[in-house]
């Protein structure tokens, strides 16, 4: 491993670690960040690990009005020797820099960046919690930062990473969830910025969220702006279907977010030979399978939850009980692989892991 | 007027004002911003003049991560006397207000809004140029700071006014642009936030607008996201056409900017018997019309340009020449009458303005 030059500034005190048990989701972060700059002089410049500390900006900087950003998530476990294990996070950077494309900003070196957060990742080692289910959260992001109240890309923006110990999805074990399909609100369309993970796609889906939670759902299920039909995503997750024994899932297009753990559930199923298919599917199809009784399973896939399955799937009137509110066995069995490969509690014969030796 | 309460907290030191033959737009700052806080607890809270200084904000600041923000645009200008003068302003903050509805973000005090603009206004009111064409540029904007990776509105937000004085946007006179009708990207879809003035909405239309200006193209004419038909909005203006001595625009939808110039264009229209139809408009219409002869001006409407003729409309191989690439008469009676009001150097026969009287 070359290690990438950066500049080390350490925290003169230490936080507190917070107690394993009572950890929540992206409410703690560690001592230290990774911060880089770019102008359009220098490129993408001053690569920083220091501690983590407020941000100083101007009113106008770009971000504050016009939403010029991209952001990743990923997790970091400690493996059962102790190892620090990163999953697949080549994709998180390659992802990154198409969703740097869509945006007009900058594109980073991705394997450069991967090494930064390889020695981020060395120093806030302690930081790694290894209890059943939790892991260290990594968010990479980048945002405009020139002041300007020009509508056009800014001149300059800063890269950050920041790292949450964040506890169990599941605290009381997996268990499914109940959604509503959204037929009002829209995610993304074809020609938007559906693929790629910017702030704006987040902030837009609150009020839909909060149109289901009112009605006792957990999420929302989105379906294609153009013909409000074809299903698209569960909440901030890919979403799969077990039907008549095939697995399906909603082709990538031009609004879908293409995400690791469904790429890595596709993997999985081709290994295991079980038949999955990536095609466009409709409402009226899962309601017609639903009532032919051939809808087995359903779920969605995302790094935060890893697998959350679907336990009834709410349309208008129509409520859809599936697997009896049940985990599903496949649904349970790809848990299982996923989260035992990403945390090394399973040998990965894929290649999919990247470990930290320190 | 009754004056809400604001603390306010001169600054010291001044700057030296630009020089009012140079001014670009949103570059340069006054002295002073007006800032407000929101926690769930206290509402919106301390209202505050302050000097213009940075902001602190934790990296895990919820506006970095899902772009929760809203913001609006307006300006100020001296009348004849040497008044400050407002235009409808009311309707900027009651956009505001639809959307931080949209956005999920807690609504604001119009009034009260207002009320403290008017005091930050008679502080910066040396700032105000008063050069043809030139005014001091208004933004309100709001954005969310608690710090939390949660997708989820957040608890805590900043609401701030800052000012910048602005040049004329036609320092060689008013003149005809060339437009590119955008096919593939989207810039808003029914159920998306199009209706809403957020962040998201404007780097989102970046590459496209890129793309256009590698073609020649001053803007990118936007299509609906649905049928890729209809016609919505200029860059980020609203857009009318006159068509054999009848004037449309693109009626209100689910993804249609609300613009208050383009409110004030067909109530003036009205008033002067010139027939004028909100409806749907597409770009076959628009291709027919000016094959027949028929398409005889085309214009932007928004604030920062007030009018924006256009004098070329692209679509795919096809260029259209609107009016020899001359602005239209109709295009500058409105320019002419519109931008009259607004300085106070027409009279206001519509109650359209508002004056600061110091
Ligand atoms: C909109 C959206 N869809 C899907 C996913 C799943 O992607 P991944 O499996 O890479 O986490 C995410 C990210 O978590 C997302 O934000
Ligand atoms: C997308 C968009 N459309 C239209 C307008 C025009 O609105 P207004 O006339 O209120 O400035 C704006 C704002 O300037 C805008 O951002």
């Amino acid at each position: 491993m070359i290690e990438a030059k950066v500049d080390i500034v350490e925290a003169k005190e230490k936080k507190a670690k917070p107690d394993p048990e009572n950890l929540s989701f992206g409410k703690i972060f560690t001592d230290h960040m990774f911060t880089m700059e770019y102008t359009r002089e220098k490129g993408w410049f001053n690569p920083k690990i220091e501690p983590y500390a407020p941000i100083e900006l101007d009113p106008a900087a770009m971000i504050f009005h016009y939403s010029q950003s991209v952001f990743e998530g990923l997790k970091a476990y400690l493996d059962p020797e102790g190892h620090i294990q990163l999953f697949r996070p080549q994709e998180n950077f390659k992802r990154m820099n198409r969703s740097n494309q869509r945006l007009s900003i900058p594109l980073i070196n991705e394997e450069l960046v991967l090494d930064y957060l390889k020695q981020l990742l060395t120093l806030e080692k302690d930081w790694i919690p290894s209890a059943d289910g939790t892991s260290l959260y990594i968010r990479p992001f980048i945002f405009a930062t020139e002041s300007s109240l020009s509508v056009a890309p800014a001149h300059s923006y800063k890269f950050i990473i920041i790292l949450s110990p964040v506890g169990s999805y599941y605290p009381e074990g997996i268990h499914p969830v109940s959604i509503q399909i959204e037929h009002d609100y829209t995610r993304a369309v074809r020609g938007g910025t559906g693929t790629a993970k910017t702030g704006g796609n987040y902030s837009a889906g609150y009020i839909a969220q909060a149109k289901a939670a009112e009605q006792g759902h957990a999420q929302v299920m989105w379906l294609d702006g153009v013909e409000k039909e074809y299903i698209e995503e569960v909440g901030s997750m890919n979403v799969f279907f077990k039907i008549n024994g095939q697995v399906v899932t909603p082709e990538l297009n031009d609004s879908i977010l293409a995400g690791v753990t469904r790429k890595s559930i596709i993997e999985l199923l081709h290994d295991w030979n079980i038949d999955v298919v990536e095609r466009k599917i409709s409402v009226s199809e899962i309601h017609e399978a639903y009532k032919e009784g051939t809808l087995e399973e359903a779920f969605g896939a995302g790094t935060a939850a890893v697998i959350s399955p679907i336990g009834e799937l709410s349309w208008g009137e129509e409520v859809m009980i599936i697997n009896g509110r049940q985990t599903g066995d496949l649904t349970k069995s790809l848990y299982t692989t996923l989260t035992g490969v990403q945390t090394g509690k399973l040998p990965d014969p894929y290649g999919w892991t990247v470990k930290i030796k320190v």
